[in-house]
């Protein structure tokens, strides 16, 4: 794990944005809660408006600030007016979309960098979706989902580089994505798999410690006793993989990506819930 | 593992019937071919004539005879001249539908007894679906698909008890049924689960050895190394569940249940098929 200094919280999709808000509150409360100035980067959308709903929501939920970073041509990625935000914030949140349109977009330029800096320096970068995927140094570029593992189920590319040694799949549980991100382990074993559902987030700590929070949960897959003949054959035949060792990590339970295992075990969340 | 003496042929469901028809004709291979005699249980399903499409299938696929054990009411399973049906046997075939339907229909009666005894004398028995997940003495009962670990997803109940040690899935990928299987496996560590996908059999021998054929893959859970908190907490919230082993296993690939391991990778199957 060769993670940048500041902690990464990675959202599934479709996290509450009109009830309890639990995984936005708490980016906020991170980025500095009253004092935070949060920079919305939508480009992953093609929508127009993407980033306005996330405005209200930060707004609502207390930020000083929270501006809209809007690139869509990599013309405006040098925008020295839309670095500054970047420079300038406490926070970093990237919408849902097409993680592609965020590497194609921003790779290799100046708001790129300002945002590896950023994270650098300890500022929480917070992404759901798409924004999640594109936060590692190699992602999920696309593919189709269905639970048996073969070759073409899984197409990577390269992401923003804020963690090395991972791969983020989203909507997890919803798109039924346990092949597709198993094969993607199975291409290089060196990676971490993290498979968040809807509505749940992994917050990956500096120090690599992964707590969970939100409705579903979070599976990893650790790879390091795979093996597999995914290096043979053809693209649309089922791949045999052995050994993968999976984690299913709930709310209240925390994962230690160095030494790849469950740490903490939900005990509060659970007891406060049940008492609700 | 305590399986009796003859080989099992779990189905995932939808297997092919009307082009190669690979795994219905290895069975019938298996059962004797020329000289099988095939005993069709079509209990768990509600309609009158699931039975008649595999007798047409074992037909034509060479088998000596097929006929349909009709059993619709427990009275029925103490029919003599059902019983004898099963007793002069080579060959065992449950078709699918709903697997309470036939614990709650043959459990205890002469029918499942005489099932149990040809199974013990090598007689292959293979299911479907249903059918499949039958087998087993601890079975799937209910509950519902999506891949989050969740106490409310595992129903399980008694099932015919021609295999301990294992619990069986079908309609595996295609149903999202991963979070369902290790939870059960998460209630008892000492079981194997076993998810097949559709159109895709294990063939589980006397020895332990499993043999997969057909278009997806076998997902094994093996929890001798797991940990949860499954035993606390509430049904609808998310489990968390730490080092699962899960093995992918596809055509042309065996794993041994006794060594929980991948012992066969797949050679000839890929060159003969890339050949194709």
């Amino acid at each position: 794990l060769r993670q940048r200094q500041g902690p990464l919280i990675a959202i599934g999709g479709a996290e509450d944005k009109f009830r309890d808000r639990a995984i936005l509150s708490r980016f906020v409360e991170m980025a500095g809660g009253a004092s935070a100035r949060i920079a919305i980067i939508p480009t992953a959308s093609s929508l127009p408006d993407a980033g306005q709903l996330y405005v209200s929501i930060f707004k609502e939920l207390g930020a000083a600030t929270a501006e809209i970073v809007a690139i869509d041509t990599r013309h405006d990625a040098a925008d020295q007016r839309l670095v500054e935000i970047i420079e300038d914030s406490t926070g970093i949140f990237m919408t849902g979309g097409n993680q592609i349109r965020i590497s194609a977009m921003l790779g290799g330029t100046r708001i790129a960098e300002a945002m590896a800096a950023r994270s650098r320096e300890g500022v929480p970068v917070a992404g759901t979706s798409a924004g999640a995927s594109v936060m590692s140094s190699v992602m999920i570029a696309g593919g189709r989902s269905g639970g048996t593992p073969k070759r073409q189920l899984a197409r990577m590319s390269p992401g923003l580089g804020l963690i090395d040694s991972v791969i983020i799949d989203q909507h997890f549980r919803e798109r039924n994505r346990v092949g597709r991100l198993v094969t993607m382990v199975s291409y290089n074993p060196g990676l971490i798999g993290l498979g968040i559902d809807e509505d749940t987030a992994a917050i990956i700590g500096a120090d690599g410690m992964i707590e969970v929070i939100g409705r579903g949960s979070v599976l990893i897959v650790d790879g390091a006793s795979m093996a597999s003949d995914v290096h043979s054959g053809l693209d649309r035949q089922p791949v045999t993989i052995s050994d993968v060792k999976i984690h299913f990590v709930a709310e209240g339970s925390c994962f230690d990506l160095e030494q790849r295992t469950v740490t903490t075990w939900r005990k509060e969340s659970r007891a406060r819930r049940a008492a609700q």
